[in-house]
């Protein structure tokens, strides 16, 4: 059998992010202050993020240097490997070449760690003593609460009350980290306790526990907020995986036909696209790129490019994206991470200059392909990666109808050892 | 910084299994068998073993080729990585060098694939089309149902009731892989019927649940059984760990003074150190091997080196080794995979024999010992693995107190991704 796994020696580790912003062909619109709807000043970021960031987000620099003390932290899993599914391409007896990029191998679980290290690295660097943030299904919470023991951060967590009490044990890992989980809504805020009066039985959201980690930070000295996706610099410092798996692809003289990640906010689908939009936009090579969204949360496929705010309480800058409404309430389907009412104004403005297409899928076929991958390529899948893994399988079968044989790149973000409770519905057929 | 992995490409990987037995000085106890007490017979073996298993079992070998089939599924995570320690030594203001073994990419989160995949391989060869065993804590038992989806044999997983409903997770797992789980005391076997009707609310052992597996295996047709541990060829199947280390250390020019390993069964410390001991008993250099338990089962530190029985119901051949007696039920603490009555025949010729030492913890210093290295390496340790973190840490902090720069090397075996309740527990001050 060919090669299973393309690894890189640490040495080969990318040093720099790839800012995509430095060559879109016009101006990303910019976030506007909540309350004068004028664009928002670097200034006015300041109570709840780090200058270091702001500048990030704001930068028209086209390649930023990675610090060497966040590298040092990558080594403890980067570079990640990359895989040829072999056995899922048997499966399917498609002459597609399937490759995946494993994410899953950071000690949180997922992708979220490249931007965790290095959110509380700047932070750290500007004497934060203490961040907060919200998690879904814990992936971020877990990424962030890791990162702050690293920097000797505090780390606060308001993590949606739903998933508080369905998932525990992502809590018990952000514990063993240090960190410290609250379910949301809480007493810890005025517009949490605001929210638990109106609605005591509240299952939470994503933009409640947005709202209550802001005010957090606002309230409290030494504090910042940190946000796990949808911004500029997570974007930014997501890059590190395409970049690894461009030198991946070159070890086997290949390049991807079809790029593929799912999506919420939109971070791990730009950590694996944006180096290869850099080539569509160059001119040089013109692979497709595909958002994989939930059918129950579409937000690219079925919502509008306008400004939005990213929280409920409307207390965060607006931002023009692909938005459902701030006040949009997914249900509850087992994919938290993709549970977002908007995606990030760089995956939006893409899909608006069709640049990447984007397209939703139910819970049962996504499902079904988790089972199928973990049986032929033995890694259990987290739900949101299991939406590429859909989109991948439907690529690859259509390869089999044409006889092409195209090679398609995705993205597995995640591993699902914290949702096994999502396969049990599924094989009951009790999914959301 | 210095190296943090030294990782090896899939072509270094080893082609041969170490074959311990061809190098003691003395030939090994055999087996008894149950009825006659009289050396078991190799035909004997065969209602629950497949021959292939059976001649490695009984091999004079020294070294066995590893068939094609089965490198080729290793690839999906084999060479594992070695880490050097870096985060931990500074937190320990050691002199010492650690390093450590990663077991825990396997897709079932343990080293046990690497015999799993063995087992299930050399069953299919021989026409097997069903397996039955038993798991405590799950990590055998989801190595086992991975291992039998590749080979499309049927999985019956007899899971220890206490277990089987407080890790749920681990059952979901099995299930992602086509595995057969049931509580163990269960209704599908004449000894699970006798001990329900006996003792209708006993939270099972591992011992009823092996007899369980095994009167499975002997039922039915085309069945047999398979245990992940404890047996010779068991042990002969994890020395790739070793074989690898030893290369992995050879790149960064050093040799372990000290390998460590937990012990239950013993089949994660033979894996490590069964390559290192045969250049003590060859003379070439002699390192120090420590088996670590749990004091609440301390078999090496207390049992008795003995003939018995390896279940509960005396249906398995008796083996010499160090034991507490096959009617001892240890008390439930978190680590599960060391919670049995014996040790490896192996292990306990050993032991025995001087060539390796054992000393045994507490739960509570093993845990804090897990929570230092998942806050310095990132890794969420397995309970069982976090005993030889334990041991490795004070091997290091006497290494402070002597000013000694020794090369500790341990084995990782496993994860806790499955385990977050045992830290809950420890956190809550509510370990057993």
């Amino acid at each position: 059998m060919e090669q299973t796994k393309i690894i890189l020696d640490e040495n080969e580790m990318p040093k720099q992010w790839y800012n995509v912003l430095s060559d879109f062909s016009s101006p990303i619109d910019p976030p506007l202050d909540p309350r004068t709807r004028e664009p928002i000043s670097p200034k006015a970021l300041e109570p709840i993020f780090p200058k270091g960031l702001i500048k990030q987000e704001m930068s028209s620099e086209r390649f930023i240097d990675i610090p060497e003390e966040i590298l040092e932290i990558y080594r403890l899993w980067r570079p990640s490997p990359l895989y040829r599914a072999h056995r899922l391409e048997k499966l399917l007896k498609t002459p597609a070449k399937i490759y995946y990029k494993n994410e899953g191998v950071s000690p949180a679980g997922s992708h979220k760690t490249n931007t965790s290290i290095a959110q509380a690295y700047y932070n750290m660097k500007e004497g934060t003593e203490r961040i907060t943030t919200e998690t879904g299904a814990g992936q971020w919470g877990s990424a962030l609460a890791l990162a702050c023991n690293y920097f000797d951060l505090e780390c606060k967590v308001y993590m949606v009350r739903s998933s508080f009490y369905q998932k525990p044990y992502r809590k018990s890992m952000m514990t063993v980290w240090g960190g410290n989980v609250v379910p949301s809504p809480s007493e810890d805020t005025e517009f949490g306790k605001k929210i638990l009066k109106e609605q005591p039985e509240t299952p939470g959201s994503l933009g409640i526990a947005i709202s209550e980690a802001v005010e957090d930070a606002i309230a409290h000295d030494s504090t910042k907020y940190s946000l796990g996706s949808v911004l500029n610099h997570v974007m930014l410092h997501q890059t590190v995986i395409g970049a690894e798996c461009k030198k991946q692809l070159e070890q086997v003289e290949t390049y991807p036909d079809i790029v593929i990640g799912c999506c919420g906010g939109g971070s791990n689908l730009a950590g694996i696209s944006l180096e290869f939009i850099k080539d569509k936009i160059e001119g040089k090579r013109n692979p497709r790129v595909i958002a994989v969204e939930p059918s129950a949360c579409p937000s690219l496929t079925k919502g509008e490019y306008r400004y939005d705010f990213g929280d409920t309480a409307e207390m965060t800058p607006l931002l023009k994206m692909y938005t459902l409404g701030h006040k949009h309430v997914p249900p509850a389907i087992h994919a938290g991470g993709l549970r977002y009412h908007g995606d990030s104004p760089i995956i939006s403005k893409l899909y608006a200059e069709g640049l990447i297409e984007a397209v939703a899928y139910d819970q049962y076929p996504v499902f079904d392909a988790a089972v199928q991958f973990a049986r032929t390529e033995g890694i259990v899948p987290a739900p949101e990666s299991s939406h590429a893994i859909r989109c991948a399988i439907d690529e690859a079968l259509k390869c089999k109808q044409t006889g092409e044989e195209k090679t398609i790149l995705f993205n597995l973000s995640g591993h699902g050892h914290f949702d096994m409770s999502s396969y049990d519905k599924y094989f009951n057929k009790e999914l959301a």
